[in-house]
């Protein structure tokens, strides 16, 4: 049993954490903070977990954080490199589930995200927790940056071609569709069921945050391919659903493979990646609420443009299931622990 | 570990019957029978299942139903009352989900399904599964029969104040709100997408197959009232949603009691209740994909009119998640077993 | 033509009158004001009007809105009140949306909306927009307070037994549905698609603001009755669907007529009401976008409760199109005038 | 006044069509055919139509559709081509809302359709009724096809850079995401409530009918670029909202023109298309219920791929509105004629 603190628990990660945390069979939850909601009892904001979680919201300064084995950072951009220098100079390891460790270049985090990182060295140090990619090195990480929603499952589903060298890398496209619950528990307008419901849009075409992490990630999966360089359309949508990311991927094929069993090859090893049988059209509810990236891959009119097709669960895959899948590695446990439950459908 | 069949898996209930057992410790799934589906895998036609369940839907008349401890029928009405006899007579336990066996009075059921009953007999010795009320009747039943859904929400929100006697038993009010999935996965276009969505409605007010079924379970909840007469009015709703219901009741006080206090008490040791503080206003998402059920009590204005609300998941404690209840009761297992997943929100 | 002005015009219930007034025979769109949004285009907010409604939104101080012939306010409560004077003294005539002129006991009104009343006598001179009730009284109206959308659903079903005085008048109940757009347009958590989608809920049971509305109509309806007390118990329910308002309502039988010819003859000469035939139940979507209550009456197995089922459009029938019927009827324009439209479905 | 029947009229887009006619100031509706559904009042099947609609379904072989002087078949696929010569014999004009007469190749179409063509030589006359590109040819027709959902807002969308030559024409990718009413009013598992709420997917990855249609399209309109071939990748998803389509497409850019004034210029005459102003995100809802495309264009990062987005509401410009409007445009009316509702929003 490893003790588990979470800062800043009241938005959809943090309770999709709780859910995940307290059936874990390591962990006890020492600590859930907030600063507009002290004392407030975590099953009083989130119905769902009474009975399941005793815990009371508890101010930052004063929750016992250092005690942790592990806090999880489910804050908005720009706490976590403030916060977490202090708790891992305790000795205290952290996942951020927010954005602040996931861009190496520094210039390029501030301009997308239009603030001064406070800690650039802890960048450095950050390891990208993308499992399939980075498993070793997150075994051993102090400090772990969990991927974004759309990164997740645009790069799972980008990884087997660009790694073999067998697309265009300048003409990748990337239409990519969310669920609601992707914008957060925040009071907005556009998040409005009566905006939101009944209805479907593109946004932020000319350039979304997640675009650069996507590209970081695509750019050191193709370091086998020398100078390399990633050009990707990416195109993020506002679909009426509350969980899900589907992932739509064009490619151009410049060598021809079996891709079926490209990315069966690849993902063979993989707990929660699930390749589909050929010609299969993944649904993102056969994944709603479990911790899977379920993948299938086309080539329509046997043309020369690959598609490709991947669905997650935003909070889980996207979130926080990768989150604990992060822990599970840092720690040593099954890296199935806590996240075996099967998709809720229908 | 018991040997488990299921009868009839292609529906709703089917499909979540298979999430829970799947899960389930002492669990070992035999068979999953289906006619017209055959040598489909069952994670074919339900990818959620995909790595969770291997099992082939199997012809009823070749699967192995006998060597199993307990076969789920999970069939349209009129079916277990024509199967469940051989099962019974092989020494298989039986829990019905449909509705052949919940009914005690042949003629009144005959006349609500509109269809001559196959097994009177075995009616009489079939006990309602309605745990909070026949615990001890259900360890020892070969032949279960699982209440309804719109009955569960219903019974639970009524037992209290119908077993103390304290409101008018002949104007009782049941207007009950059930998601989209409690009308089936049948093709039909009632519950077709652009027919359900972003619309709101009644049906069955004249008369709906549940209302029987209620009535007999509070006429027996009030046998401490002799010669008590149910009067309950009951109008089912549809509401665009996938799972869930609502049921808003309405009775008349006769007798000051602290009503709170009544509900706390009544499910104090019951696992699946959840009676919530006084003003509380349960939501269904708050037991989604869950086997509970969550009251709570209300007083307009200090009125002679008691409000209760209760929310259960449709498919969970309304369908499966009963069924495996009554399974852990009749096999001694922790009654919780299996059953303790988080509901799933947002 | 008459020039027309519109107070307040980013909510829903603002750019629902500039759908339904700018598709007006009779009207010219003056103005229409909000104190954020001067000089945005209002297509530019609401891209449905592109085309269709040139204006922008301009300053309060400086819209010419004494030179209109009518005002509507669809502002928040309170707002009306203190503003409505100056208009009324320039020979304006103005249609309230907001609750400021809804309930003739000013004492219950503050306590009920939380603020001192700024016009207590404008409050006396309004007249209550119900035209079913109203209409001879509407039409020499200099200010009209725009009915609920609870209250118009509700009130619609119960008056024709109210009047007839064949129900007790102490035991009705009115178990009322409504879509999300009734929150309006204000970015609050408990309205966003994460939070409303998939889900359902009772809220305000212990007293919500349309209880005294609708129990003020009813005793005025009830007037042949004398010394009648309306005994009204009101749960108010969220529904995951943007538009519509489904009404159960609840009477017990004390005098035996014929109440489907009840409903007929009473609203033979509405335009807007539809008595549906027997054992029929509408649908919510079947009066959306249009100015139509629905309703069908039935007699559960025969006994002494009458259920009611009422439908409208919250925006349209219960807030905006009743507004423009007001209108028509206080210019003397065919009261069906620009308000024609066919409800949408599916 | 002319007097109009339609063939068909129990799906959505036989509804859709009622709906603009009951409303249309030149037409008076004579006769509308069912063979399932005959002597049933169409109000009855489409409550929505109480009130506008006083027609009953008619047996398509008495009704008298000859003294017409146009008729829509509003059928499945494999109707029209069987039944509309002797209509066109008797001097009635025809309009398909289906597929029969859009693919000029015959081969072609018996490959996509699977059946043989009843009426190949009618098909060589039938008039693709997309005005935007054959107003003129559509003024004579005898028979315009009236195109599909998906091609009305892919071609749309593609027209002003395929004409002007200045994309590459063999790597266009649409990538298409359709409400559910795309799908049909037939009572179809995929189309239940409970499989496509809170659920996305693509379908039909390897091909899909409107592929030779939409290709068929930019073929003609590329006519400037002598020998060019259409390379399209076409990928439709389903998306959880009644009504509406978002067409994104994606052209590698060969020539540098202003985009955006291309659109302008190439639309400004149109009625019912409307290019947004840059940096817009078109929502489906914008458009809902009326007869209207609105498109935005995009160039992420200044790269070389142009992004269009494009949005219709599939059964109004994607289906019964554009055949209105293919009406209008025969018989000399005002175009816009029946065809100026408001989009309805929220």
């Amino acid at each position: 049993m490893i003790k588990v603190g979470i800062v800043g628990g009241t938005g959809y990660t943090g309770v999709e954490l709780l859910r995940l945390l307290a059936q874990h069979p390591e962990v006890e939850l020492l600590a859930i903070t907030s600063r507009s909601e002290v004392d407030t009892p975590v099953a009083e904001m989130f119905p769902s977990l009474r009975g399941s979680v005793d815990l009371k919201f508890s101010d930052p300064k004063e929750a016992s954080l250092v005690e942790c084995d592990i806090v999880f950072f489910a804050t908005p951009n720009g706490i976590a490199m403030q916060q977490a220098v202090q708790l891992l100079d305790a000795g205290v390891r952290v996942i951020d589930l927010a954005a602040d460790f996931r861009i190496q270049n520094i210039a390029d985090w501030e301009k997308w995200y239009g603030m001064k990182h406070a800690s650039p060295d802890l960048v450095a140090e950050a390891v990208y927790g993308l499992p399939e990619v980075n498993r070793s090195a997150i075994r051993q990480a102090r400090l772990v940056a969990n991927p974004g929603c759309y990164p997740t499952a645009t790069q799972l589903g980008f990884l087997p071609v660009v790694e073999s060298g067998c697309v265009e890398l300048t003409s990748l496209i990337a239409d990519v569709k969310s669920g609601v619950s992707g914008a957060g528990r925040k009071a907005e307008t556009s998040s409005l069921f009566s905006e939101a419901a009944d209805n479907f849009k593109a946004y932020g075409v000319s350039g979304h945050r997640h675009l650069p992490e996507i590209q970081q990630g695509l750019a050191r999966a193709a370091s086998e391919s020398p100078g390399a360089v990633i050009g990707l359309t990416f195109v993020p949508h506002l679909t009426p659903m509350i969980r899900g990311i589907h992932a739509t991927l064009y490619a151009r094929i410049t060598r021809e493979v079996d891709f079926q069993q490209l990315f069966e090859d690849r993902y063979a090893g993989e707990p929660f990646v699930d390749v589909l049988p050929p010609n299969s059209h993944p649904e993102t509810r056969s994944v709603r609420a479990a911790n899977i990236c379920r993948i299938a891959i086309h080539r329509p009119q046997g043309g020369n443009v690959l598609v490709v097709l991947s669905v997650i669960d935003n909070l889980v895959k996207g979130a926080a299931g990768q989150a604990v899948q992060n822990m599970n590695i840092m720690f040593g446990f099954d890296e199935c622990a806590g996240l075996s439950h099967i998709p809720v459908l229908p």
